[in-house]
């Protein structure tokens, strides 16, 4: 972005009305996937969003909040709070944030905030549950369910294994409700992840359907584990069915059933979870 | 549908061209809530939906077909043992197909099903693992993925305690990947649970962010069940409460975690089949 705080200062109230400006242009075209990469820049929405960002450090690049749409009081106050600390803020119109935004209440702000990506050398436990890697992951909306209950069940990140799931697309930010910041990500491939595990004390659990082990006797309880998620469709490739320490299948009454990716990592995470509780 | 079986016979590959064709504006109909309610049917795709619907014997309306887009030979061969039954096809060009399509790539094939409800005293457990309750439910991919995890732990069906839940919403539909024909479906109001629960022996297990109980703590081993879930946002109902044997929660890190409402029911729904399980 590219206002000076100086200049936001001395021009605070004075709104955008126009959905054509440059800097709202700016924001749009980070709904797509090859501005975002290319910006290292993603788009936020709605309070709990701007709350979360703040209290997990997000390198906030540029709050947006129409204030006609803004219900929650405290809102403006952390605003006022990033306008001070020198944060660009734009006013825009009502029309115009609703041309941002990809939900129907957007609750008058919105947040660009800096990806952060990490490496596979800094994947440490650090007192969390574990790691999640995922082979590909078509659905956003999933993708963003996941993030939640990783959050929800403390796991320190995910492990990207192909180049298609982005924490950072609307979808996926939207379905994570704030639980986004909460996480790390890495990108990397198989490949890499082999190499990495080599030295290393860390099991890989993944999950398969024809799998004979129920997650349910996997052992989650020793060493740092990640636990791996083959596609919706597809399953684990055989290149990280290699890597696998273990292969657990979630039981089901049919053979034609099957469960939602989301769903299915909910179930296997909080097993995880149960384990190392009753452990503790 | 107005086609006698004997009109279609004799003009089977006549296809449909126009997306204005007055038949094909029936089906389209489909996806408005009024007009499925007012004609009890509901618009399903691909060739999994037509086989499930088949195997558990629900009764099919129509069947659409674009010949140009069936990839999968048995598809043609189901529709003919159906044409053979009485069943009315439309033959239909790839275009008008897509016209009526909610998902990129119907594989060439939709069928409308007639709705099927039961009332709360068809309510048996018949062997089956529980039943759902639902509160109200926002979503209705969630609603989808619900009845998905619903057949794979062979849960019985649903009771909706409010109106806006529609399992025939072509969104749920699709999400629920032809698992919707494995469970029963149950309109009422929590008056009228109350009610039917006074004399029986069944027990409710109600799910909310503030009980005490671990979900891993509850006893669903005992009685016939019905676990009832409240609304995404706002959680159980104090009426909804009231009529709860325990009320359970899912462990979180922090106090401002949630889940999405299908993988919550999908971590507990699978608790009810492992106790299950254990006792058997």
């Amino acid at each position: 972005m590219q206002h000076s705080p100086t200049t936001m200062k001395d021009k605070q109230y004075q709104t955008i009305s126009s959905r054509n400006h440059i800097a709202i242009k700016r924001i749009r075209v980070l709904q797509d996937r090859e501005e975002r990469d290319r910006k290292g820049l993603f788009y936020g929405e709605g309070v709990r969003f701007l709350v979360e960002a703040v209290k997990h450090q997000a390198r906030i690049e540029t709050v947006v909040v129409a204030r006609s749409l803004c219900k929650h009081g405290n809102v403006l106050l952390i605003i006022e709070k990033l306008r001070r600390s020198g944060v660009p803020i734009l006013e825009v119109s009502a029309e115009v944030m609703h041309s941002i935004a990809s939900i129907d209440d957007p609750q008058g702000v919105g947040v660009v905030v800096r990806q952060k990506w990490r490496t596979l050398e800094q994947v440490k436990l650090d007192g969390k549950l574990c790691w999640i890697a995922l082979d590909s992951i078509q659905s956003p909306g999933n993708f963003g369910s996941m993030i939640r209950t990783a959050s929800a069940v403390g796991a320190a990140g995910f492990i990207l294994l192909d180049e298609n799931a982005d924490p950072y697309d609307p979808a996926t930010v939207r379905a994570s409700m704030g639980a986004l910041f909460t996480q790390r990500f890495v990108r990397t491939t198989p490949e890499q992840l082999t190499q990495w595990k080599l030295p290393r004390q860390w099991k890989v659990i993944g999950t398969s359907p024809t799998a004979q082990l129920s997650y349910r006797q996997a052992d989650f309880k020793t060493t740092p584990t990640i636990v791996l998620f083959g596609s919706e469709r597809k399953g684990l490739r055989t290149e990280l069915l290699a890597i696998c320490d273990a292969v657990v299948s979630i039981p089901m009454s049919t053979k034609i059933d099957s469960l939602n990716i989301a769903v299915a990592a909910g179930v296997v995470l909080y097993e995880v979870w149960e384990q190392r509780a009753r452990d503790a």
